[in-house]
């Protein structure tokens, strides 16, 4: 029987509170880029493991610190003048038996790749210095994996979940997706480092979006300046069927162009010039939605791993409702199923099906 | 007048919730050397700014990362064999009309001076590595903090702030607090490297106390025993005071005195042996206190300044009541003095009278 | 009129003195990988200044260091455990009249080029790691560089040329480049990693030669000990045709087939496990060649450069011939042509086509 | 028996060729700093060795690579910008029957040691980072050392040592001596950087120095000429006694008194502002003279080790003299007792009672 408690509050669900605030960083926001580097790692490590041993071996490597670089964009052109510096740390299961994994090899490939894969303007064998510092883990630490049966946990830790979206926070995910998705067929100029903030002040959103631009794409100020207009328009027309409040959009708000300060990169990112970047400890997960739907306007759901203890056993799984007492049973077994496939969802990280931002 | 917004919302506080999850680590945690040297490095470098030009300049050096060493911990002995290594990077200002600003140095420096008074068993001598790769900052963020008058944010970016303090958070903060104070005379073996836990369920309280202890202070794993065994009663007794409730107080949950794995360390934190750091992005800032003395359950103040605005003037001021609207008039008068006196705090900063932790 | 002296001195030619000592090591040691990477660097920034300006601005790249990483070759298999790291750093003209020079991304790109131009062994995407700390250069030294005609020596710093190569220092390169050339296609094995020292007493030659195996190309012990076998057939044959004289030939004296300790290596270079390097401060270039083919037994030259002076017009060219006074004049004239004609030596650097190993 | 050859060539020594071409660094010259760094690393891993267990372990620790700095030396005054940063690799031996040496921090330790000692206008609490990546040696290297009886050599390389000293040796090597020694008492602005090279043609000799001055202690430019004119009365002061032939002393020739371009630092070396640093593989020692004060004119040994063989058993140890045959049995006598000897002068090198520069 795992822990699970189902509690239902009786509070203003956030989406009727007065005011609201919401932020979200593209794949390209230097903090993003380790997030993604970190999954990277991760992810082909596990895979070595698995290929190796058939399980996953313990390994930590969600410590990524990018430092920024100096570049000297100009419209039309532009260089990277001093490379970017990315340290991987963390550790790993570096040697099973005797035998040795290539961890720091695994390790500087999987970033590479990753970035060659996602940022077509950063120029990955010049422009960007990828160091690793990943040791080994403690001994107990690694016998915690070197078990059998279900995978302990190998922290004590807390995560948090939630769901549903309010519109105020569908507006500023699909405003980033859209800008670092289809968008970017319409304007070319567009980078990968995107920030949208949304504020709501009742039903009043703002939405303030940092997009860097890729200078070799914009010939002058001027073009910035259309760019930009037409960036707006766009995203306005891609979250009309979304809500009829009104929304204001505002881009790129730190942008002077008599000064001729604009919000311009060579590679799309702001990393390239000062800007540095660490692995969040945000929240992603979102198994709660499946709860949410069964009627209740708010959920959260939170867990406490405890070090040592199989992972699909937390020493607390709590449920926190904004709804009808009626889905108590519902939501249990929501979560005790969660948990029951909590295998699943690691198999889904492995083959990069899961969605991490 | 400055956009500050009340609201009073019907919801349960947390201390009146089923489920209550707390967690604060205490000075020698990884990320809590982290924090401690981007606050030393920014002190450094703001007075440096002071006595040079009256005022500081802009600097971002909140990004520290730890890569943990390796040591070897025997009982009664001990050593680091390879030293922990601390990247500090981030932008600062280093040229004032042609005047250089030794900002590498200042950086340095203050890192190891605060290691060098925080941590009496890290040989700072030896058993780190400082390095820096601090860059030159971009120009248009230069130019906020180069004209007179209020400071001007320098990113936009959200701060949150609560009162009062739950019974379990008060538990957690004092015990940390307990541990790495008066503590350290009855237990000589305690490190500095603290993590704590609380979870209340209903009025059942738990604290999960994670506290590398020092190697060379402890004789063996007997002493380590008895030594568990005292500081637990150390800490029941410490809280004594503040609650009937039953505590229930684990600590070092991971031990395993048969396999002869404990948490021993040779200077008193994890990073010693591969655990890494970086800087958190925690909420540290109290000033609701003074709004929740007022009356109120609980308080939120949210906060959330718009880069090139004057720090006194947020995009976005905003508290949430749960309590009695008669405090409104009272809250939005506290607040607003807050944002009017906003110097006199980075003056509190800049003496080290703020606490940061 | 430049300043050159010839003296003749009657001493008696290293080749026909007692006893000989010549070392010479491959593209693979790690010293020459430096080596080879100064000169990369170096020539990618010459060609991109002469492309931007016309002509060569000022720098000094010839610092790199290579710091070992760790392997476990393994007879059939083997893979690189941690990375080589190899470090770029000097100085160089990164800005000109407000226009900036990558430096740090042309060094960057030039060497990871370099290294998979040579070593096909390395997989550079995953098994190095390429950092660099090129900092700007001193004004003044900058300066000297900035004006028109005869570029100025930007340091005082000694060169030495002779010839000719004694017949031991003929074996000695020979079997080197025999090593590295066309031995390949016979003995897939063989690594980039070669150093042959050559020892001669009287008129016995000993050739002492370290090759660094690969470990994927064979198969087990026995069959290392065929192809140590066939290697120093293949060698012996290879020098055949150059002396009568009896050369010894001892290859990786250090290997211990019954303790299973040979000179394998996954990458072909002893620099994946441990074995460091930095760049030489050998003498290269033989412009003493036509010297001695006018009939000199043995030529030195040695040229000092002082700072700031025209590269053109060392403080000191001298010639220190053993053999007849009467080429004297021819020597001079030689010598004279040889630094009017340096500019053109410049431009065989820049298109690769002067040797440098 | 050792195998000890002893040749006489009937060649003219180098004080009676035309010209003769010197360079010595002093202790402060970047190359000098990795030097001296290198040695007091491996002084003190090997005190470490034989501290714990009765002899030295293999390590070898002559990779140090200084990247310079950026300063801002003004008169009067001036700061380092971007402090120094040392790499010391290399590999040494950190674990013995599961005992862990703790090679880094001793690595480290030794090295800021050595820079405080040594370096009076360096801050090293802040103006240097040094850094480390000292590695485990491969297995059979380590081995080496592992014996009993004499130790081993650990690779297959050359050591030159010649006798006596020429004038214009001597001259170099007691005018560096001399700056870096009691002028320091009357120029206090002398920095440690100090090159002097020596020029002999015919009997005309030409000493020119580079002096770094430390910019705390001189006023302004006209001190500046002030001080320069006196050092060059000192150190012609200083060598009167040594000869009577006309020496020339050149300091700091690329001074420019009206651009103001003067060889200025903050720290006494030129490593603040972007000169590197790396070890030399010069030659040292000098145990020549003692076959020299036989009464030879010149004596070169040349000593070739062979990786495995003991140290006191080279492959070649030959002794090339100038000079009278009667001296070959005494020359051969010295050779094999220095040989017999050499463990200690591996002592006198523990007890820094050897001279390293």
């Amino acid at each position: 029987m795992r822990n699970i408690t189902v509690e239902f509050v009786d509070s203003v669900p956030v989406a009727k509170q007065d005011v609201e605030l919401v932020e979200r960083k593209g794949i390209g926001h230097p903090d993003s880029i380790c997030d993604g580097l970190a999954e990277a790692v991760s992810r082909a490590l596990s895979n070595e493991y698995v290929k190796r041993y058939g399980h996953i071996m313990h390994h930590n490597t969600d410590q990524v610190e990018l430092v920024g670089g100096r570049s000297s964009p100009l419209f039309g052109s532009g260089s990277v003048i001093k490379p970017i510096y990315i340290l991987l740390s963390g550790r790993a299961t570096t040697e099973v038996d005797d035998e040795f994994i290539p961890v720091g090899d695994i390790a500087i490939k999987a970033a590479r790749d990753y970035l060659r894969q996602n940022f077509p303007h950063i120029d990955v064998s010049s422009g960007v210095t990828v160091d690793q510092k990943i040791g080994l883990g403690s001994t107990d630490l690694r016998d915690v994996f070197g078990r059998t049966g279900m995978p302990k946990s190998n922290d004590t830790s807390f995560g948090v979940s939630y769901a549903p979206f309010s519109l105020t926070e569908e507006l500023v995910y699909k405003t980033e997706k859209y800008i670092n998705g289809v968008m970017k067929k319409k304007i070319r100029g567009s980078g990968e480092d995107v920030k949208v903030m949304g504020v709501r002040y009742k039903n009043k959103i703002t939405l303030t979006v940092a997009n860097a631009m890729v200078s070799r794409h914009i010939k002058n100020i001027k073009e910035y300046e259309v760019v930009m207009a037409e960036e707006k328009k766009l995203i306005l027309d891609s979250i009309a069927g979304i809500t009829d409040e009104k929304v204001v959009v505002d881009i790129n708000t730190a942008d002077d162009y008599r000064a001729g300060s604009v919000f311009l990169t060579v590679t799309g990112t702001s990393g390239e010039m000062g800007d540095d970047g660490s692995v969040g400890r945000g929240n992603r997960a979102n198994g709660a939605r499946d709860i949410a739907n069964e009627g209740a306007e708010q959920v959260y759901v939170r867990l406490m791993s405890q070090i040592g203890k199989p992972i699909d056993q937390p020493l607390c799984a709590d449920i926190q409702v904004v709804g009808d007492r009626k889905i108590e049973k519902k939501a249990k077994e929501i979560a005790d199923k969660w948990l029951a496939d909590i295998q699943k969802m690691t198999q889904l990280c492995l083959t990069g099906k899961a969605e991490c931002f």
